[in-house]
């Protein structure tokens, strides 16, 4: 099972055309995506340190502990993304405790590879 | 409000003398803890990582994602833990959504500070 397949059916997509960026370090946050096709690109002082594909999420920091955005995304392909404010965030969470789960298990590995890099 | 409001009552305590190995780098995980009283140093390759206290927690990594410890935890001073595994977190993800959102800040402080060192 994929976060994609926890979505409510009423969820809104958003398309990207190619190298469109979706955010930008030291932005205000407030929404994380799902990518639900394509890959995005996440830039850390201009380092690529992950390119996110289908199944997976972006920009839940920013959403999570409501600061500005700690990295920038742009699209490397063509992309089909969900954007999740903080209220489908509590809501997913409420309804479906797996996605909790999966985004914490997203978190542990990004924090696995930076330790590892650290 | 803190992560101990949300443990129900029945929550077992461990407590710790000072200076004891909590867990091991490499270990096999299963177990988090939260700290309930007291300081527990978390240790990477040696190096004091973070200091964590009361209201926090640690060693949720290898809870969420199921491989080894990431890192060494001891305790600096005299500790009251309460340790957590995987049914008891399953079980708090559903009754207490809250405890998700405030395991999800946590993980995401830890890597905005691993971000900054990189």
């Amino acid at each position: 099972m994929s976060i994609i397949d926890l979505l409510p059916s009423e969820t809104p997509i958003k398309a990207f055309p190619p190298g469109e960026v979706v955010f930008t370090q030291g932005d205000p946050g407030g929404v994380m995506f799902v990518v639900i096709e394509g890959e995005i690109d996440v830039l850390l002082d201009g380092k690529l340190i992950e390119t996110v594909r289908s199944g997976s999420v972006f920009g839940e920091m920013a959403l999570i502990d409501a600061c500005p955005r700690s990295a920038t995304a742009i699209s490397r392909t063509r992309c089909l993304l969900s954007p999740i404010d903080e209220m489908r965030f509590q809501d997913l969470i409420v309804r479906e405790p797996e996605f909790a789960l999966m985004v914490m298990r997203i978190l542990a590995r990004r924090l696995r590879r930076m330790d590892v890099a650290h």
